[in-house]
C-alpha cells in the first residue's frame, strides 16, 4: 500500500548545505586534539576555558575542563565542512594497511546498482567516489577478530585516548575541588582507573564492547559502546511517510552530534530511503545504525507476507556497503514466541517484531532471520557491520512488562550472541521498553546471565505510560537506572514518542534529557573523573561566574536564555544573585557573606568555623543539648 | 539593603481576576462527587470519560476512568468562581463542631495589625470578612492530638475516600485489562489495599503522615502525607525582589493544582509578602506551606543579624492566623554544625539555612529556632500548623552528598521530631538536593531511622550538577527513587532553578515532571489501583482511540498539541497511525493485522496463537533448534 500523504522531496544535491546553526563553537570551547603513539591518532575533545575567581589575594585561575566531544570535525572552525563532499575519512588509511580488504569493482546489492542507474535520482544523489570495500575471501575484518588475535587496532587506542578523563589523572593531580568523587557502586563491573588500549582490546575480545566501526563508514571517529565504559547515548532519526526529507534528516544527525549523540540511527521508513542514508554516512563522524527490515519491507511495498530471505540479503549488502555500522536483527522473534503476545495489553510494538511475527504467521514458519542467522554472520564480518540483537518483543506497555515473551526471546537473544561470536561478529542486546521502576533491574540482571556481558543497549524503559508528551522524562527515569545497573547504550526517546515524528527541537530535547541520564549512571557507577564536570560547575556556580556555569553545563543556551529572561543586562553575568531568591535571599551569597565575615576576624575561613566557632558552638552544644536531653 | 531592582505592584483587588485558562474542565472531563457518612463529606474527582472500542462484534464500552484531582472548584463549571471573594470554607462547620476554637476579637500579631491599618494598602488587600480562630486556651487542635485521643475527623474520612482508587475495588472488580497490576517492592511500607479512616487515624497518630489543615485555612480540601499514602507533590511558587505580582502568584498556584499540585509553598521574599500570601490562601483548595525566616527577614530588611525571636514569633503568629498549613523551620542548624560547612563545595544553599547560620555566626549563639523550639509547638499547636523540619545543611552539589554536616542535623532533626510529637503537633522532615543516584537510599534509611517514620519531603534530589535548564530532569530522576523507597511528598523543581524565577509555564513543566516522579513511585511501590490508568491509557494506545490517549495522559493539551503539529486532520484521531512511523510501519496497527488475521480463519485469536500457531511454531522449535544447538 503506497500513501499518497507523503509530499515529494524535492532535495537536490547542489541545493544541500550544512545546517549553519550546527558548526559554531559551542560557547568559550575549543577543539582540542590528544596525539595517540602516532600523528594519525589525534582524539578530539571540547576544551571549555573558564573566567578567573575574584579572591582577597587577587584572582585565582580556573582550568579549562575537557568533554568528550562527539560533534566531530563540525564544531572546528578550522574544519572545511562541506556536505556535498562529506567528511574525510579519517580510517582509510588504517583500514588499507591492514592489507584484509579490497576494493569492489562495483557495489554488489542489486538494489544499490539499480538505484545508481535510475537517473531520475541523479539530482539527489550523494556522488560518494570512493569506492566500497569489503573482506578478502576467507578474512575477517571485525574489531573483535582482531582483538581475538592480540591486535590492538588504531582504533582501539583512539578509543582509550577519548574514554580516559586524562586530565583527573595528570593536571588536575592534587585538585580535591575538581577531582573529588563518590566511590560508586557499579554492580559487578570492571571499572578501570586508566584505560589502556589493552583494555579496550581486552573487553572487546572478551564480548563485552563493542566498537561499531564498518570499513566502509571510515569517516567516523572510533568509540566503544560497554559496560565497563562511559555511557553512551543514541540518537534516532529518519523520515516516514508521511514528511521530511534529506536535508532535514541530515540537519538532525550534525544537531544530534552536536549535543551529545554517540551513535545515530537513521529509522527511514518513507521515501528515498538509500539516499537519506547515504547522505547521512557521509556526513557523519559517529556511527550509524539502521534497521534493514524496514527497508525491506518498503521494497515490497510495505506487505510483510511478500518479504524473502533473498530481499533481505540484498538489503543488508547494500547497508554494509553503503557504511552503516551495526544492524538491528530482531533474530529473536520466533514462531513459538509470538502466541505468547496474544494475552498482552498492547501486543507487539517493535515495528520489526510485529512485521516479522506478521510474516511468521502469513507463513507458518519459522522467522528467516532466524534460520539464516550464520549467513548473516557471513556478511557482517565481511564488512565489520556489529550486530544490535533486535528485542522485538520488548514491552510497549507497563502491563506487558517483563513477560514471558519478553524473556523468552531475550534468551534466544543470548543464544544467536554466542553464534555471533563464533563468527567473531560483535554484537550489543536491545532491551525495553515500557517497566516500572521495581522491576528494570530484573531486565540487566538476565541479560547479563543469558547474553553472557554482551553490552546492553535500551530503549529507556519508560517507567509509566500515563505522560504522552514527557516520555523522555517518563524513560530517563528508567534510562539512568538501567545505565546504573550496566546498560553500556541508552537510545534516547523525545517529547513526540508515541505521538509524531521527532522535529529538531525533540532531537535535542531527546539528547539532552539523554546526556543526563548516561552522566549520572556514570556518576552511580563511579566511572573515574565523571564528576570532573559536576565539580568545576558547582565551583562556578557558588563563584557566581555565570558564564562559566551555563557553558559547563549540557545546554548553555539554554541555561543562558533562562537567566536572561529576567536578567539580561551583562552585568548580571557577575551578581552575586539571580531573579530565583533576589539579592537578599541567595544563600550562595549569604555563605559567602559568612566567610567574608570569618575572614575579617583575621582567620582563614576554616579556622575561623573551625577553631572560633566551634569552641563558641560547643557551648551552645553543651547548653542547649539540655533543654532538650530531658525529653 | 533594599534593591532598587522591583517594580512597584499594581494589583489591586479591583482588578484581581481567576486566570481564565484555570477555570476551563479537562478535556472530557467533569468534576464527580463522592459521599461519605455525612451530606457534608463530598470528595471531589476528575471523572474522564472514554470512547467505545470498535469490535468486530459492534461496539463495546469503556468505562470512565476516576483520577484524583486537586484542583479544588476551579474546574467546576457549577462553581461560581470569584478569587475577590475566595473560597468557600467547606472545613468551617467541622472546625467549629469541635467545640475547641474561639474566634479571636482581631488579629494578635503586630505585624498583622500594622498592615491591616495601612491604608495605602488597602486597594490591594484581600478583604476577608471571616474572623481568625485560635485554639481555647489549653485546647490542642491538631489532627495529631484528635488521632492520639482516637477520634476520627471528618478531614480522615475525606482522605481514606480520595486516596483509594475505589473503582478497582468495585465497577472494575473482574477486568484484569484495567485491574491487573504488577506486585510492588516497598522497602517495608505498610501498604493497604482499602484505605479506611481508621487506618488513616493510624497512621497520624503514629506520626507517620501528617494532615496539613490550619484551622483558619478551612478552604482547603483535606489532604495526607505519608510514607502508606500516594506520592504527593508540592510546587514552589512566590515572588523576589526582582519581579512577579499578587496576580502572576495567584495564578501561578490555580494553574499549578490545576495540573496536580497537592499543596503549594509560598516563599515570596519580594514585596507585600503579607497581602501576597492572604489572596493565595483564601482561593487554594490545598494546603499552603511557607518558610517563616523569609518574611522575618524582610522585616530587618535582609540584616540576618538583627532577626530576633521576637519578630520570629511574631511572624509565625501573623501567618498562622492567615492560615498557613505548615511552616518551613530550619531548627536543625546548631552552631555546632556550621563550621562542617567549611569546606563544602558550596556551603549553605538552603535560603533559611543560610540566614540562620549568618545569624549563629554574627551572634555567636545557637540557633533561636533550636532554643524557642518549645515556644514553637506551642503556637503550631493552637492553629494545626504542622512543621516541615528545613533540611538547612543539604548539598548543594553533588561534590557536598551525604556528608558530615547534613546527616548531622537530620540527627538534630529527629529529636526536635520527638519534641514536636510531644505537644501533638504535626512533623515532615525536609530532605536533600544533590545526590548521585547511589547515595539516595542511605538519605532514606537515616530519615526513617533518625526520624522515626515521620514523612519525608524532599526536593528532587538533584542527581547531577552539569544540566542547568534541565534540573527539572536531573531531579526527577532522583525524586522518583525516593519517591519509591519510600519518600512521601516531592519539592518539584523547574527548569528554571539555579537560574530565575519560574513563569506560569515553568510551573506547569515542573508540576507534570512531578507528577511522572510521584506516579512512577507509586506503581513501584505496588500502590493499590495505581496502574489502573496506565492500563486505560495504554489500552487506548493500542486501540488508536487518541483522543482518550490525549486526554487520560497527564497533559492532554500537549499531547494533543505535538500529535497535531504533522496530522492535524479530525480524522486522524481515529487513524491506525501517526506520523512517526506512517501507516506501513505502525507496530500496533501491524499486531492488530495479525490478530485480524488470526481471526479470519475462523479461530479466536487466542486460539489462533496458541493452538494453530503453536503448532506450527512448535515443529520449527525443534526444527530450528537444531540449527544452533550443536554450537
Amino acid at each position: 500500500m503506497k500513501t499518497n500523504l507523503s509530499s515529494l522531496d524535492h532535495f537536490t544535491n547542489e541545493s544541500a548545505r550544512v545546517d549553519t546553526a550546527a558548526i559554531q563553537p559551542l560557547p568559550n570551547s575549543r577543539k582540542v586534539y590528544i596525539q595517540g603513539t602516532r600523528p594519525d591518532i589525534r582524539v578530539p575533545m571540547r576544551e571549555v576555558s573558564q573566567s578567573d575567581t575574584a579572591t582577597s589575594q587577587g584572582t585565582e585561575k580556573n582550568p579549562p575542563i575537557h568533554i568528550y566531544d562527539t560533534s566531530g570535525p563540525y564544531t572546528d572552525p578550522g574544519a572545511d565542512i562541506d556536505i556535498r563532499r562529506g567528511l574525510a575519512g579519517m580510517r582509510e588509511p588504517w583500514i588499507e594497511a591492514r592489507g584484509d580488504t579490497e576494493v569492489l569493482g562495483g557495489l554488489t546489492s542489486d538494489y544499490s546498482r539499480e538505484r545508481m542507474n535510475d537517473t531520475k535520482l541523479s539530482a539527489m544523489r550523494f556522488n560518494l567516489k570512493r569506492p566500497a570495500r569489503c573482506a578478502r575471501t576467507g578474512m575477517n575484518v571485525t574489531q573483535l577478530h582482531y582483538a581475538r588475535r592480540g591486535i590492538i587496532t588504531p582504533e582501539m587506542e583512539f578509543i582509550a585516548i577519548r574514554e580516559n578523563q586524562q586530565q583527573a589523572l595528570t593536571e588536575f593531580a592534587g585538585n580535591d575541588l575538581l577531582t573529588k568523587q563518590h566511590p560508586g557502586q557499579n554492580f559487578g563491573a570492571t571499572t578501570q582507573k586508566l584505560i589502556t588500549p589493552e583494555f579496550v582490546r581486552d573487553e572487546v575480545a572478551r564480548g563485552r564492547a563493542i566498537i561499531p566501526a564498518n570499513i566502509n563508514h571510515p569517516e567516523s571517529e572510533p568509540m566503544i559502546i560497554g559496560r565497563n565504559f562511559l555511557v553512551k547515548i543514541n540518537a534516532n532519526i529518519g523520515n516516514s511517510a508521511l514528511g521530511s526529507s534529506i536535508q532535514d534528516e541530515v540537519e538532525k544527525m550534525t544537531w544530534a552530534i552536536r549535543w551529545g549523540g554517540d551513535t545515530v540511527m537513521d529509522l527511514s521508513t518513507g521515501k528515498n530511503i538509500h539516499e537519506t542514508r547515504e547522505w547521512i554516512i557521509r556526513n557523519s563522524p559517529v556511527p550509524i545504525g539502521t534497521v534493514p527490515i524496514y527497508q525491506a519491507l518498503e521494497k515490497v511495498d510495505g506487505r510483510a507476507e511478500e518479504l524473502t530471505w533473498e530481499i533481505f540479503r540484498d538489503t543488508l549488502i547494500e547497508q554494509a556497503e553503503q557504511g552503516v555500522d551495526y544492524f538491528t536483527i530482531h533474530a529473536g522473534v520466533r514462531l513459538a514466541y509470538v502466541p505468547m503476545t496474544a494475552k498482552r495489553m498492547t501486543g507487539i510494538v517493535s515495528r520489526g517484531g510485529s512485521i516479522m511475527a506478521k510474516w511468521c504467521l502469513a507463513h507458518h514458519r519459522e522467522s528467516f532471520l532466524y534460520t539464516h542467522f550464520e549467513e548473516i554472520c557471513e556478511i557482517m564480518k565481511a564488512y565489520d557491520v556489529s550486530f544490535s540483537l533486535g528485542d522485538g518483543l520488548r514491552p510497549g506497555s507497563i502491563y506487558d512488562a517483563n513477560d514471558e515473551a519478553q524473556f523468552a526471546e531475550l534468551k534466544t537473544l543470548g543464544e544467536l550472541t554466542h553464534v555471533a561470536w563464533k563468527h567473531d561478529v560483535q554484537v550489543m542486546i536491545e532491551g525495553p521498553g515500557h517497566v516500572p521502576m521495581h522491576m528494570i533491574k530484573e531486565n540487566m540482571d538476565l541479560q547479563l546471565q543469558y547474553c553472557d556481558e554482551a553490552p546492553f543497549y535500551t530503549l529507556g524503559p519508560l517507567t509509566t505510560d500515563i505522560a504522552p508528551g514527557y516520555d523522555h522524562i517518563t524513560s530517563a527515569i528508567g534510562a539512568a537506572m538501567i545505565g546504573w545497573y550496566g546498560t553500556a547504550m541508552l537510545c534516547y526517546v523525545t517529547p513526540k514518542e508515541h505521538l509524531g515524528l521527532p522535529d529538531k527541537d525533540d532531537v535535542k530535547e531527546g539528547i539532552i534529557t539523554y546526556k543526563i541520564a548516561a552522566h549520572v549512571a556514570d556518576l552511580a557507577k563511579g566511572h573515574p573523573g565523571a564528576q570532573i564536570r559536576d565539580n568545576a560547575l558547582s565551583k562556578a556556580r557558588f563563584e557566581f561566574r555565570w558564564n562559566d556555569q551555563f557553558n559547563l553545563g549540557l545546554d548553555p543556551d539554554k541555561a543562558r536564555e533562562f537567566h536572561d529572561e529576567t536578567l539580561p543586562q551583562e552585568g548580571a553575568k557577575v551578581a552575586h544573585f539571580c531573579s530565583m531568591c533576589g539579592p537578599n535571599f541567595c544563600s550562595m551569597k549569604i555563605t559567602q557573606d559568612v566567610r567574608d565575615y570569618a575572614a575579617q576576624q583575621g582567620l582563614s575561613e576554616t579556622e575561623a568555623l573551625e577553631d572560633g566557632m566551634a569552641r563558641k558552638a560547643n557551648e551552645f552544644v553543651e547548653k542547649g543539648g539540655e533543654i532538650y536531653n530531658k525529653l
